[in-house]
């Protein structure tokens, strides 16, 4: 995939990480706090570890967004720098929740590495880290963006964001305590609210309204394209599902475990659909166990209902409501924003 | 102690009690999150539980300050409100740093309950608990400051003063992590940078930043009364050292584990301070196991070294010279805040 100017999508990359360098020379000498040398080695080694090592989808966007919604304007390199550090933000809230999760799930590997949480040394102590990366993002802010009149806006989208991001996370933890006395409380109702807060705002909203508040525009006057990124984030968040049980670890970066943790993963909310009274018997007597034979069990069920095939449907059907959903908004600007995003999801196997 | 106005201590607590029920409620109802039944009742007992539990010495202090800055003028409903509202969100922060210290702590009581990880059901959900009590926080920010002059000032005291927490707590953290490798790391200045950072801002320079915004002062022409509040932040830390070993449990609300912990406590470095080669050996030998005989004995060396003495001439020293820097002071009622704020800790109990 070409940037547009004709620079490679490796340059675009090697510039973004650019400023994470930046940014974090920043952070490491915020005057806010007197660091000692071995704090800031902690949190140096920290930074590294948990912010830059995804795919950087997120991050990259608000930049692609924001020049699409310049519409081939001359961007001046300071555009350019303020949108990435945007784009630097939503990795460190991105960075923050992952460092958290993992403990709350108890996982073992993240981005192809241990969880930072089981690293020598670190331990519960990742939890405070967790915090540092979320107090990164205001003092970023505050230092690029304190003058500019949506300064303020900037703050409130950072904090609804992950305001309904936790307020996601808890209803998927509350559910799954429930669904282990009673998995038929896993509805396709159920598993739709949990990922739209869980995952929507913070992985397909906030990029755009980034990019919407770096051109001056107010947010309340795009509640379409609020949902539309709505849409594709649930969309996304059932691919994460899919490739759970069905992609290969050593692409996705991690060893699914959704059926041994009892999720309200979009698979079991299928095979709940779908299945006879026999195949229901094997899903609650194996579904939310450690042993590898319960596992193995489940994913036979799920081949026997086929789906992969349901998913393959959903999949298609999702993007062609989702391109029309598009094609209804007014400004062929936002359109391209929108469907380069979708672009960079569909289909994806990682 | 009579509150102003002829109001009882009482009173005033119960009054801010009753804010607190109207907070709880917004919260519950926040249209930026679509609650399920569940959820609603999560939050509602989670904070209950771990909200409005503690002495609620942070928030009375705001309404408190406020008063004096006012200089006996007639307060309105509406201005004790919003004081209290900001008192409320300091306790939501003490709330939030509890609840994961406690995790990171692996402690067992806190403010005579089991800690919120510890309850049936809630495990390591607490962390995501805290994060939500975190995001109230700007919640309730946003509903009731939103228009004010001083609401990014509020927004950014509050992102400031938590990112100067979370840095004391990873220095606190790291630097147990290098005690246990060699205790002659623990020297008073290090002790002085942990707790004026995890401890003093959020506990006593906060309650009065807000109630001098809220009169509609620049925080940056009150450096004095920064510095006298982080010196009065350090002495209760200092305090609360002491009370980890030689309070009450009963009375302060927790069993202290300083000890057993290997922490950078006060007391240990002033043993170090003071230990002869005898005595060395077994600080060195003793100090961070969880062997009640180990704790005894460091105890039992506290007390040949006769550290409460030590402890009482640092407090009636301590009190002399913030006395003292508070009468340097131009204001009298600036200088009424602080001495008000003294009062409430010299020789605390609990």
């Amino acid at each position: 995939m070409a940037g547009s100017n004709g620079s490679s999508t490796s340059d675009l990359k090697s510039k973004f990480l650019n400023v994470y360098s930046v940014l974090k020379a920043e952070l490491l000498e915020d005057p806010a706090f007197e660091f000692t040398d071995d704090a800031r080695q902690w949190v140096d080694r920290m930074l590294d570890y948990n912010v830059p090592g995804g795919k950087l989808n997120r991050g990259l966007s608000v930049i692609d967004s924001y020049k699409l919604l310049k519409e081939g304007q001359d961007l001046s390199e300071d555009e350019i720098f303020l949108a990435s550090v945007l784009g630097w933000c939503i990795e460190w809230l991105q960075a923050y929740f992952l460092v958290l999760d993992d403990i709350m799930d108890n996982s073992h590997t993240r981005r192809g590495q241990p969880c930072w949480f089981r690293v020598e040394k670190v331990g519960l102590i990742a939890a405070n880290d967790g915090v540092l990366l979320r107090n990164h993002i205001p003092r970023i802010l505050k230092k690029h963006f304190r003058g500019k009149p949506y300064y303020v806006d900037l703050l409130e989208l950072f904090n609804e964001v992950e305001f309904q991001t936790a307020s996601g996370q808890m209803l998927d933890l509350i559910t799954t305590l429930d669904g282990e006395k009673d998995l038929a409380k896993y509805k396709l109702a159920v598993h739709r609210r949990i990922v739209q807060y869980k995952t929507a705002y913070y992985s397909f909203y906030i990029p755009v309204a980034c990019a919407l508040l770096m051109v001056g525009e107010n947010l309340d006057d795009h509640v379409l394209v609020k949902n539309v990124l709505i849409e594709m984030g649930v969309y996304f968040q059932v691919q994460d599902d899919f490739l759970d049980c069905f992609g290969a670890p050593e692409v996705i970066g991690k060893i699914g475990t959704d059926i041994e943790d009892f999720k309200c993963s979009w698979l079991v909310v299928q095979a709940l659909d779908r299945v006879n009274e026999d195949q229901k018997k094997v899903l609650y007597e194996n579904y939310g166990k450690v042993d590898p034979a319960c596992v193995a069990k489940i994913k036979a069920l799920y081949d026997e209902l086929n789906l992969k095939a349901v998913f393959e449907e959903y999949e298609s059907t999702s993007h062609k409501k989702l391109i029309s959903s598009i094609e209804e908004h007014p400004s062929k600007a936002v359109q391209a924003v929108l469907k380069s995003f979708l672009g960079k999801i569909y289909k994806r196997q990682k």
